[in-house]
């Protein structure tokens, strides 16, 4: 099959389509024909060196997302069978034609979804409901503040709080600000002009947002911690702005509100197969209600990986990035 | 009544007994003859202007728990009468002859325990439980590193981690590592010998702890960090060593942990009473079948709560001091 495989790492020049061989299927594995992969961060993290896909599979191919058709089930698959619409996310492997996925990871394309927009959901829809809704706790009435609003998990995280009678505030740059808007969010704040402790306080009536999630780290985690309500919870996801930070613990204490730090990538099997199944329940029929939906900024033939890469790092997509495979 | 008032904030010396209006009976709440006050850290703090009562009651009469026998009983209360024996933690009031209580807040005395020696439960013996069991998620089999071990709350914490199965490693001064040791701790690091962080990697198999108590702060947050297991709780009850630092969130991130703050004496009423009425079912059996009892460091009478306080400030003890009021 054709692949994109990393055999240097130094970024986007790294992505090369190379044949491999087919993935061997092990027997509760599902052999999927993938339509479409979409792009992630850590893919770009990933063509650097950094972050790799824990399992070490040689050779390396990136890609943790994507969407297809099922080709064939190993002998113990009993919940799929050939033609099946799926999509998933894994540790890595996506960027390729084929890929050999445990079965109990799949989910089915919602109905309303087409195969190609699908690879579009997973990463981001699993990642803000979980920070959001199982870790956070954001239930109807309550605020959630997202930062990055316009970006993939951004911007499913304000399409999940309204569909669950959440209201929720974004940070974005400027340009981002109308797109925001236009998808739902309660409050829009341009971090290159507003203060967003001021703001959010501002619009939660000085009591602080009930949940955040945060994928900037570095300086916002003590202004986080400015912007939390009592007992609520800052999910942080990501850590673009830096890892190391002065925090004002004794605020945390004061408010009886936490951090808690959550990767999807780094758990063990069982966990995200439980994850998957309860967002296929909880979730999945959100889309055929027309409350959810794929949100795509735009798409490249697999060919053009390396260009789809250098798009992501300009930061200017609303919603995710993804790449055709046929 | 008698009572201890702060007519100043000065420490121990603004401590002084005046006789006071009884307290006023409202219809849901309890009237208790003081037996025995215990004394806590916050009203260290209270004495020198520092963490006030919430209530802002005048005149302002320390002390956050007690036990006595109920003298009288506001006229919507059914679940207690004239006589029995009863403790409680509250906001404030309780180095007095009497206080006047929610009546979900007051809990029976043990049939094991005397009434004297109950004031040393509460506030212990709640904090370890919500720390260590309801926010840590602390079940038999996990690992707790519990900070202080010596202190009142550290002593409740190894009691009760042995009490349901659990396994307990607790940092202290080599003066107090004999008496942890007695009381069960499976490890006691002795801090000013030992790198804690090291210590409870090896005992754990360098799995890390899955819930750390934390009273100190400071530089402790980071060591906690690196301390603490996969998806591990720290729960930061105190801040001895100050409130602001230096903390890897890119750790927490990667070992999918959390920082919860906490406090007792914030929370409304009704959360205090939740709390109390599930550590009533829950943990007040565990003193009648002998897993766990009052750890009494000393008593003095309320005559010289400003020598007491006096010696609570030099930290020599292990478990709780009381005064008695009667």
């Amino acid at each position: 099959m054709r692949a994109v495989v990393l055999r240097t790492h130094t970024g986007p020049d790294s992505l090369v389509i190379e044949d491999v061989p087919d993935p061997i299927v092990g027997p509760d594995e599902v052999l999927v024909d993938i339509r479409a992969a979409a792009l992630n961060r850590a893919d770009m993290m990933q063509t650097m060196g950094l972050y790799p896909d824990p399992r070490g599979t040689t050779p390396e191919i990136p890609g943790m997302e994507f969407s297809g058709h099922v080709a064939s089930v190993g002998s113990r698959v009993r919940g799929w069978k050939a033609g099946d619409a799926v999509m998933a996310i894994d540790a890595g492997g996506a960027y390729a034609e084929r890929i050999a996925v445990h079965e109990r990871q799949l989910m089915s394309v919602p109905a309303s979804v087409d195969v190609g927009d699908a690879a579009a959901i997973p990463e981001v829809y699993l990642t803000a409901w979980d920070a959001l809704v199982v870790q956070g706790g954001l239930t109807s009435g309550r605020w959630a503040l997202v930062h990055a609003g316009g970006s993939g998990v951004g911007t499913a995280g304000i399409l999940i709080a309204k569909a669950i009678g959440a209201r929720i505030a974004v940070t974005c740059s400027a340009g981002k600000v109308a797109a925001c808007r236009e998808l739902g969010a309660d409050a829009v704040i341009d971090y290159g002009a507003q203060d967003f402790v001021a703001e959010t306080m501002a619009v939660t009536n000085g009591a602080g947002a009930d949940v955040i999630l945060d994928v900037i780290g570095g300086d916002y985690v003590d202004r986080n911690i400015r912007s939390i309500a009592t007992q609520g919870r800052i999910i942080q996801v990501g850590l673009m702005g830096g890892g190391a930070t002065e925090v004002n613990v004794g605020m945390l204490l004061g408010k009886r509100a936490g951090i808690i730090g959550t990767t999807l990538r780094g758990r063990p099997l069982e966990q995200k197969a439980a994850l998957t199944q309860r967002f296929v329940r909880e979730v999945l029929p959100l889309f055929d209600t027309g409350a959810l939906r794929p949100i795509i900024d735009s798409r490249f033939p697999l060919e053009r990986i390396a260009d789809a890469h250098r798009y992501m790092a300009t930061n200017a997509n609303t919603g995710k990035i993804l790449v055709d495979v046929v």
